[in-house]
Order: C-alpha cells, then sequence, then structure tokens
C-alpha cells in the first residue's frame, strides 16, 4: 500500500494540480459512469468531535475520504482529511493519502473551475463571506482565474476582516473590509465560505452579471443564499442530487423537484453539454456541497506527482 | 499516523486475541457510549466489485472499516479490508491497520463469544451450513469454545463438503459432511455461514437446548434461518437496531417492534444485565450481522500486540 504523509501531500499540492484534478472530477461526475454513495455523518468518543464518511466510484477510481472536524483543538489543526483510494486490480485499499492542506486546495478548486466557466471575463471584484481557513484558498484559487483586483471582505467583526485581509496580502491579494450591502453591489463574484444556517445578504443587492458561489452549504438547515436570488439565477452546481438535499438549493428542492427551477451539473458546462453563462447580464449561482470524486481525483493525482513508490 | 500492513496483522492475529477484543467489542455496544454509525454500500468502478464502509465510536475509540468483495478475484484474496482508527488526541486518523484475514477472525470471534455464554456447556456437535472460507474460522473459533468432538457440514455439493472436510482436518478437527435433515437433528450448536436469501432448514429439525448462530444475514434480502424457529427461540444479537434492519431478525422485525418478539444484545449479557440461556431445554439465536466496533476493538488489539511505533 502506498502512502503519502500530510507532510509530502501538503507539499505537493498547488492550486493548479488542484483546478486540474477538480475540474477531471466534476467532469466525471456528471457522467454516466460515476456515482458518489451516501455520506455518513459520525461522531468521535466525544459527540462535539465530528467526521463525515464520503465514498464514490468512477470509470478509473473508487474510494473513500474521511473528513473530521475537532472544534476543540488548539495548536493542531481542527479540520483534518483523509483519502483511501482502491487498487482495483487487487480489490483492496492501494493507496492512503493523508489531505488536510490539501482539502482546502481541493474545495476551493470547485469553486474556480465553476468561476473559469461561469463568470464574466472580466470579474475583477470579489466579494467575500467569511473569514476563516476556507475563504483564504476560495480567493486565491478564484483569483488564478479571473483578473480579480479588489476583495471585498465581509466579516463577523472588524478584528477578524482586518487578519483575514493581511492574510490576503500575505497571498498577494489585496483586500479591504467592507459592510454587507456595499459589499454585494460592487461584487462581480460572491463566494460564501461561513457556516451560516440564514441568508447573508439581500437578493436586491445583487447586480446583472454577478456571478455566485456557495461553498459553506454542506448540510441539512445550512443556507448562506437568499431564496429569492435562487429564483432569479442560472443555477449550477457539483452533484444536483446531493445540492436538494444537503446544499444550498435543499431550500428551493421543491421547485428544482417540479421543474420550475433548472439545476444544471457543472460538469455538463464543462463539456459543453449544457450552456453555461448566457449572457453579460446573467445572474450564475454555482452551489458546492463537496463530492467524493473530488478526493479521490486530486489524491490520485498527488500520487502521480508523487512519482513511482 | 501508523500502519499495519496485511503480513504483520495477518501474523498477529489469533483466535484469542479476536475473542477478547470482540467480547470488549459487544460489551461496548450494548452500552450507552457507543455508537454505530449508518453503513455504506458502494462499489468500485465495476459495479459488481462492492465494498462497504462501515463506522462507530465507544468511549475510548473511534473510526472507520472499509470491506471490499471483489468477486472475479482470482490468485488473489476476493474479501480485503482495512480499519481506520481516529488518534481523538489530534483529531485525525492516527492508524491504519489492513485487516483482511483479520476480519475473518473477527466476524468468527462474534459468533464464539455469543456460543460461550449461551450454546450448553456440554455442547459437542457442530453443525455447519456453507462451505466457504468464512465457515472455516467459525468452526475453529466456536471448537475453541465448547468441547466439539464432531463436526457435520451441510453443502451445496459433495465435493466442497469434502474439500471442507479436509480443511478442517489440517486445523485439527473432525467432520463429515451430513445432509441438512440429520445434520440439524444432532446438533448441539448450529452455524449458518452462506449467502442465502430463504431458510436452509427446517424449524422442526432442531432438537431443544440447541443454540443456532447465524452469521451470513448482513444484508437487506439475506435470510438463512426459519422464522418459526426465530418465534420458539430466545433471541440476542449484536446490535438490536442492524439487526432487525440488515440482520436475519429483518424477517421479523414487526415482531420485535410489538413486543412479540424480545430481541436482547449480547453485550447485556456478557455484562449479567440480561439473563441469557435459562435453561438446558432452550432454543437460543444468535444473529451476527457485524459491527465497526468489532473492527476497531480489533484493530487497536493488534496494535498494542505490534508494541510501540
Amino acid at each position: 500500500m502506498r502512502f503519502l504523509p500530510e507532510e509530502q501531500s501538503a507539499a505537493l499540492v498547488d492550486e493548479e494540480l488542484a483546478f486540474a484534478a477538480v475540474r477531471d472530477a466534476l467532469v466525471a461526475a456528471a457522467g454516466d459512469q460515476a456515482e458518489v454513495f451516501p455520506a455518513v455523518a459520525g461522531h468521535g468518543s466525544s459527540a462535539g468531535n465530528r467526521f463525515t464518511v464520503k465514498s464514490g466510484a468512477s470509470a478509473g477510481l473508487a474510494g473513500v475520504k474521511v473528513g473530521s472536524y475537532w472544534p476543540g483543538n488548539v495548536g493542531v489543526p481542527r479540520h483534518n482529511s483523509i483519502v483511501l483510494l482502491f487498487d482495483q486490480e487487487l480489490g483492496r485499499i492501494g493507496a492512503v493519502v493523508e489531505a488536510g492542506v490539501v482539502n482546502a486546495y481541493r474545495t476551493a478548486a470547485a469553486d474556480a473551475v465553476a468561476a473559469s466557466v461561469l463568470a464574466r471575463d472580466d470579474a475583477a471584484t470579489l466579494t467575500v463571506f467569511g473569514t476563516g481557513h476556507q475563504a483564504l484558498y476560495e480567493c486565491a484559487a478564484v483569483a488564478r482565474v479571473r483578473p480579480i483586483s479588489t476583495i471585498h471582505v465581509v466579516a463577523r467583526s472588524p478584528q477578524r476582516g482586518e487578519r483575514f485581509v493581511a492574510s490576503l496580502a500575505g497571498r498577494g491579494l489585496t483586500g479591504q473590509v467592507t459592510a454587507a450591502e456595499p459589499a454585494c453591489r460592487a461584487a462581480d463574484i460572491i463566494v460564501t465560505a461561513t457556516t451560516a444556517t440564514a441568508p447573508l445578504f439581500d437578493a436586491g443587492w445583487v447586480r446583472p452579471g454577478t456571478h455566485v458561489a456557495s461553498m459553506g452549504s454542506d448540510a441539512l438547515g445550512k443556507q448562506e443564499l437568499p431564496p429569492r436570488l435562487l429564483a432569479a439565477a442560472r443555477l449550477f452546481c457539483d452533484l444536483p442530487s446531493q445540492s436538494v438535499r444537503i446544499g444550498e438549493l435543499q431550500h428551493v428542492a421543491d421547485l428544482v423537484a417540479d421543474g420550475t427551477l433548472r439545476l444544471t451539473a457543472i460538469g455538463d458546462v464543462l463539456t459543453g453539454r449544457a450552456p453555461g453563462r448566457a449572457g453579460d447580464g446573467d445572474i450564475t449561482v454555482f452551489d458546492s456541497s463537496g463530492i467524493a470524486l473530488q478526493d479521490l481525483f486530486v489524491a490520485d493525482a498527488l500520487l502521480r506527482a508523487a512519482g513511482s513508490p
């Protein structure tokens, strides 16, 4: 069995690798040879320490990802991930990849892939809701695919906001703390990376042509976007069946089910099977709930980058 | 991260280690600090290659087991298992244990633990349905806890039966191929280790005082025992909630739900919280559907047996 430890996977991963692998994963997810199995929510001996198990298979890869969140961790990461890939010749797990840092790249890459086909080419102003670890990776990944010159940071506290702006500067990105309404009104791209359970802004603040990505909604009860925005936008996601169950689209699942709203897998846009943005005035929404195929494809790419065992 | 490869775990495991660890797991499963999370059924890139993901947590352990079955494998095992244990201080997977051979011991150990408290002390005649890999481990494990002198082997073909008898002899056990009815009528203990989806024998063939263990029923639609036997017996299992869903008790789940049949977690018998066999005339049934805690406890015991990393 090959084992890629955290230090090695963290050193090998970058936005380019994650983007290419996640793009392939999203294309695979929209194909008919891929399947994502039900996600499991578990916990440690202390019920406050939580983990999820996601698994899936594509035409070429099959495996399992265990992601954990230990909220009380101090001095060590609270989020950790590990990915298991089957050796399908032997029928056993052939590789284990620790993917704590990798996971942040993998999640951000989905939003970057979506932005690369849904955001206007000239999108220069990015607004981010959330000042956590993941939000930073989101900004860096999106800035790689569009000419972002300004990042508006909407923070729960000025202190958090300023710390986040400093972190952006550390990555060569220019940000400023801005209130939600002006930040939305100025945005070409809005990314939400929060743990919210209610809409973060008013649908009326979003101007025509904006691309909106919801990254935080990945469980029952989570919500970041106003339903009225969803009703007015062109809707895309990683995996429709999961998006309407645990993603942002859970809040309009009935409207998707009865055909009032149309939800498109981003993989179908990437392959040209479905249209993406139709004009500069469209509002587009991408709901990223996170699928195991992303993990499998990124882990596989890392193993190839690491070279022969 | 510690890694215990297949060769090492296979060399370290034996019936004694598996028995002690699985006994602890079954005790934990019946306590109020343990939880088993929903099992997932997945598949490889080829849908015929299947895997399951089971996870759980006890007061001291938390983790995930991936078991796989590649039916077309030739020359390499068709069944494989791997167990991940959380390092709960760090909140990440701290150990990975390959457990292909271990899994056979772990599964057989549950039936041995149950037989050790449910079978009559003088049980000397064992009848086994099934001639597969797992059936051999079942015979060896049960023979370790009761003075088994004869094993009746019920086989789908005489050839399979004779091969199995030879395998038993290789382990110092005396077996003979016998038809289902006389094999049941002679049995003190009956173990079913098949992939059956219909009862394997008639309830009337089972004499008073017999202990019956169903190992094969671990998924929707599987069935090994006649429902009339369940109605006449004292019923035990590893985990009641799972037993009535995917175990042998799925076929009488309504009778368990309405209180007509009483189903007891074997862990409650092991700790003395519930009675086991009440008299020499009782028929007892143990339904083993298999729970992640068994895997976690066995993996933990193997890591301790392997010594410091």
